[in-house]
């Protein structure tokens, strides 16, 4: 069976009957007798549905990360949408394509890390860089990690593919930026931008539902990134100096002590780099927030950002070059990742 | 008489005879008479110096901005060293060039601003936005004042034509960003970097000593700014919500309340903005920083920045393009600034 | 027909017949169909209110800003009192004096206009001062912004006339500091003292629901104000070193960079802007907080001023001037103010 | 004898012979031999000298606090005055009036004094805290301890009399603030306001120069102030309440946990008591702070107000009403104060 | 009636039939009639009950801090236990057992308080602190409240006993760090460490539901603290600088500004009484914020601490010394405790 | 040749001909010629010295790091002491001990050492957390590394010794904690106590005078700790849960983000470490703070706490346990450290 709506497309007082994920389950109980709430998830968001008694007997065991089938009713709740279902049916998570239920990048994980591959190719020149790149990113463990790995849980970049796209964006800023400023070294923080991240493929889980690990918790991304990078460091080819400034860009790559930062960036190429990841972190922040404005063109208020957001006016454009906006969820990934 | 030596250039136990400006000029008292204490000026330094009694009694009037012949010789006096005059005589400052007397940017100021008028021509399309920025540029005031203003008193760029030199830095780094993020206002972008420190033009005095004006700390440079641009923007054919933004952009540069932006950047273009500002400025202040190093790389400790700056190792190039490091100060320049 | 009941009187399980303004109209679903959820609103509150189905479905493009009729009972819902409305009827807006349905000052907006202006009149002396606040408050567009403006959103004087109220207090607090201070600027501090806030005019919608504005959210009232008073200024007779005061007053009387001050306070006069300004604000907001307190005199926590408040046992007095307490709502403003 | 001239007056190259205080003393070692180093002190400020060897030799036991004539030359060392010392004597502290050489109140503290007693009498009207105010202000222990208290170390009312300057400042500004805010409770604040500082007089040394005493450092001043106030409040004839509120406006009124507040203001009272002393004490700073301006009219950084601080261009006035300005230390208190 | 079953026993679809304490009792309206809204507690915690109409109309004048006797069910309602009454009767208060209805320390309070004296017993030396503490302890009204009082209001040691508890915990710390470090003057810090938070017993209320009382929130459990030690301090035998230090211990147990402490910790019995204090509240409130865990270990956010906490993998025990864990509800005091 | 004096101990206008270390060599220019500036060490301080021209014609290549003997004179400068030489003699660095050159904690550190692998052994139960400690203390590197390692620059334990002395404090310290609290797993609570400031080790050189290393300013020696003992905790026998949450203890033992610390403490155990690291860093402190006091027992502003410091008043004591105070200089470490 192919899934054919999704949840962003669902209204108030329409029937359905499609595959969703579980993101959580739980029985309730009600007056009349018990009942399950469950959140049906896919990659265009998640909604709430119950399956009410005495329904409800009829289903043992459903939990979080199965896959469903489910005909239902949409209804409003509380100025929610949520789902009343009639029938539902357990799936073999082998037939089932997870790219559809979890929010994934524009472009499919596996063409942005070769992009990712192909500016280093070009860009790097010192050949104990190029070594070191490339056995990094030919361990198997490692790829796998980067090409499923979300780039947040929830502020920038929280979707499959979120972590390689955050890193495309950090290693393009990098580049430009070395353009700009000519007397940086170019190649150690184009290699220290692809990988000052790579932590994050340790600290968030990448199940259905996206969270941190106790590693992730406990020590965080900075310090497992180069748990994961020393072996290869040690036995680079690379002079102690280089490989002294490198741990430095990754350690002080979040810039200020508030943010967890141990050390504060002290080199030029640290600074550019801390920029360049605030940067792309912010716009793809903004670009989340800004999906959904009031009808001034307000967004709220974000906590996060501790402002409300603001889509301006646009200067008319000759072209047909006309704003793309926010990314639109309907295009997204469709690389097959079985389980 | 031209100009030959400098003061970076002077060493301990070495006599000359050369033109400074007088940056200070006080008589002092010491136990067997009254004696001169001066700052004299090039655009490589500053150096203390005295005329000793009973020759102080020659001269009479000594005052800032002036511009002195002087013969002495430099001896060292608590670890710094200072002249001790012979002779001084006042020249006709209609006489002088200034440019050898004050701190200037590399490229002279009028190759600084011709590119910066060549980007916006090459790049902004929008016609409202195109009169606006050559009206403004036209104006004889406004643009006198971007040729001869420091770009700060002390931290960065604080040099003639370092208002400049920075605008150019932040108006590329907002093209780059532009070329990273497509969706971005790329018109109002680049017109809002050429003008969003103009106000510094009138916040900080262009003379031999550069200090703040009493409108500079009373307003500061983001309201002095705007007012200046105001009668222009009131003028403009641009649509009103492009002008509300313009000033937004304007307005909320300095990107934090603690460093006196009245406003947070609440769209793109402004967070790219106050970003771009952001880089260019720090990255000119580790410039000045790391001039002067110890024998371990280390710049000792920078009050604005709160640590150390480091000169890493750096990735060994096979091309011939080595490091230009911090700007030398000799190749200055030199271009005839009449008074 | 005349307004009778207002909100705060309504009460748990009584009818009522009466006019209100629509806060908030929006239509929702229930299991048996949809309903209107409408937030009625006259001056002394507002309320939640439901047209249940199938009445629900007589009603079409009900919306915010209309003043309706409605007839419909009292009931409580989670400890909030809410309305079951039976029979609504939409009114047309020029039959209805808006004054009944937006909380206003207690003295009418023009009566506390008219104090500002006669001591204006008493206390400045400068004819270059007298001349400018009175081109200004003759402006016919200043003039009823002034009037109909709130002092704040949420927090202070946030009501019709609110602006003035809060103006009049400043100005009654900077001559009474001049007093107590005689060496201190009177007329600037008089005159600043009445414009110090009118960009607020600009920066909050004067409806019935009042919301910032874009120009507000995203340029600030100081800088809207400073942008009104500009051609006043520049017009103005007065020496420039008085003009320059005059912006720094008004730029600078926020007092703290964290609250968005551009500037800090560095005159005599600029401190006692700032501190008249923060005094009559806190009052008014101690005022609102403890209208209701607990049966121990205390207001529950308040967010904008991080402590509980507190009504002290009060010194007994043996004349009759008694407590006043926090403005009754019962006697506000009723000038007409036909839309 | 009399002291004819005072340490403000003297100027380079000036000979003088006359009375000080010595505000310190200690024997150093020149290379040809040792010298006194002393710290002359008389009301008007404190100025270096030196006894050089041999004449040093003459001089044993010579101290701080102690009374001495000296005759001598004034000369300059490092840009700041210091007077070569031919002969000193030092003198009966006996035969002194004390009031010369302690920087003090314009007015004398003991007129300053009568005023706030004046105005307590005239506007407080509760019998119990007229009973209160009398008791404490009879006592004679504390009333010494008032007359001779400086208000602060440094920053503000650093003077003789300081502590009554500050407390009629406060006292005159919570009178006025108790006019334009009807409601308060005017006769606890009047009270208040009087004694809020009293701690001061216990937590500052009242000698030659001022110093923390070990309880002022330790528990501070609104601790020290409730210590000596509590026998009278639990004598008083005060409601509980009343003097509940009465502690808490003494506990609260630094108004910010980081200036040592060991609650914020929770009433309206409070709130005022601790505007009115950030008014008169910022106003007092501020005085201070401009009595020396440069050319430009500005204080240079003030680190107490992290700011530079600005006399503006003044309103031109018609009558004679010219600006005070910071008060003048010529004619500052010659009460007598025989130790 | 002896109480069987406690409320942290009920569960879902359950009847009972038990003794519990009002904690709030309010009678609300829904649509079909009035309904009483309870909040049952016993020491085990507390849980949301209705009567329901008709049968609420049964009863009258139900009101916080009553006991009843209830038969009822347990039901799920949005996620919560509650309970749906069917009878209610209200008990006489004189003939429960209050310590089953208040959360209470593990240890009885008066053990524990015996344990505080043979501390005090077995280590101070000094004659006059023995006395001190003796005095202090033998007053009746002091005892009692120390017995009766919680150590907190929800963060730490929130329960009956919990000031004790508390205590106890800082005196041994004080202890074990006085063996650290044998310079300290163990006499006074043990003395401070018993007496340091006395303050608490006033500034909390002490009955079936904890509130801050006014004084308590108007001056605070330091000063309150203070207050009640001040005429035991005034007789004692102790020396005057052992007074002022004893003093300062308590008022800078908080240790830093922004917890309301009115000054530093200045000597090194200071800052161990302040680590002592800290590290007994940190490890309480650790202990209960750990007492319900996600299936990771993980408490959730903690606000007071701004972060989560984790329960770590233990390292194995050869010997049967198993974590003992946060305090197990069951086995608390059971001291009876008449009103 | 014996060192007799020490730097302590010389006074003003006495003459010395003994062994120092040169902390700092320059030469630099009189007026008469140039003249050796040089700075001697010795463990119990350092002095500036000086050798005038023409004495100084007869020195070459004196420099930092180098032993000699001189002969001089103290004299007093600015209130500071300093030598001038009259002979100088450089001394063959194999022949000396060092130990009496830098300054060094009280009791030699292999003893230190020795009593952290007594408390290890007697304490720690678990085999995996035994095999661990004595691998690292049995690594010869390590080892030495421990043993000559200063605990920090500057402001505490800044010392050979001082790491060990350190580490010793707050092993006993975590002991002790681990008594009062029992539930703590105190097998890594103490091994985490043994290694928490290992980095420090590598952040700081060992030489004649501490500076901080390039690695430990750009990495820090949470992280440098982390990595050296990162391959014994990969070749441990514990358990994986383990090794995380001893990783943690080292991560977070800083406490707060402010204080570079990466992560904060989420456990018991980790709140505990860092807790015991702050008490004896504090405690250090204090003690080194008040080895200078004025006459009233105050320290002087320290600006690492932020706060003056006081010797308070002592319980008198019966038995001899008179207070030791700050260590004394004399009697420190003179183990044999030959280079």
């Amino acid at each position: 069976m192919e899934k054919k709506t999704y949840i962003s497309d669902l209204q108030d007082q329409t029937s359905f009957d499609d595959i969703f994920a579980l993101a959580a389950a739980r029985m309730n109980q009600a007056k009349n007798g018990p009942y399950w709430q469950l959140t049906l998830q896919d990659k265009s968001g998640t909604m709430e549905a119950k399956i009410w008694f005495p329904a409800s007997q009829n289903y043992e065991g459903l939990t979080a990360e199965q896959f469903v089938r489910v005909q239902g009713r949409v209804s409003t709740f509380k100025d929610q949408l949520q789902a009343n279902i009639k029938t539902l049916e357990v799936l073999d998570p082998l037939e089932i394509d997870r790219s559809a239920f979890v929010p994934c990048s524009t472009t499919p994980p596996h063409e942005i890390l070769e992009e990712i591959e192909t500016i280093l190719h070009t860009e790097v020149v010192h050949p104990a860089w190029k070594k070191l790149y490339r056995k990094i990113l030919k361990d198997q463990a490692i790829r796998q990690a980067f090409l499923t790995a979300p780039g947040g849980k929830t502020i920038h970049h929280a979707y499959l593919g979120g972590l390689l796209e955050h890193t495309l964006g950090v290693l393009k800023a990098c580049r430009a930026m070395s353009d700009l400023y000519p007397s940086l070294d170019r190649d150690i923080l184009l290699v220290a931008a692809v990988f000052h991240d790579l932590g994050k493929a340790y600290e968030i889980s990448h199940g259905i539902s996206r969270e941190y690990t106790s590693p992730g918790k406990l020590l965080g991304h900075i310090h497992l990134g180069l748990e994961v990078l020393a072996p290869f460091l040690n036995k680079s080819d690379l002079d102690e100096g280089l490989i002294l400034h490198f741990k430095h860009l990754i350690l002080s790559h979040h810039g200020q002590y508030e943010y967890g930062s141990p050390k504060l960036p002290m080199t030029h190429e640290a600074m550019v780099l801390h920029m360049a990841d605030n940067l792309d972190a912010k716009m793809n922040t903004m670009d989340h927030a800004l999906e959904q404005t009031d009808t001034n063109n307000w967004s709220g208020y974000q906590r996060s950002l501790e402002r409300d957001l603001y889509v301006p006016v646009r200067t008319p454009q000759p072209e047909k070059t006309t704003r793309k906006g926010p990314k639109t969820k309907e295009d997204q990934c469709s690389l097959p990742l079985k389980v």
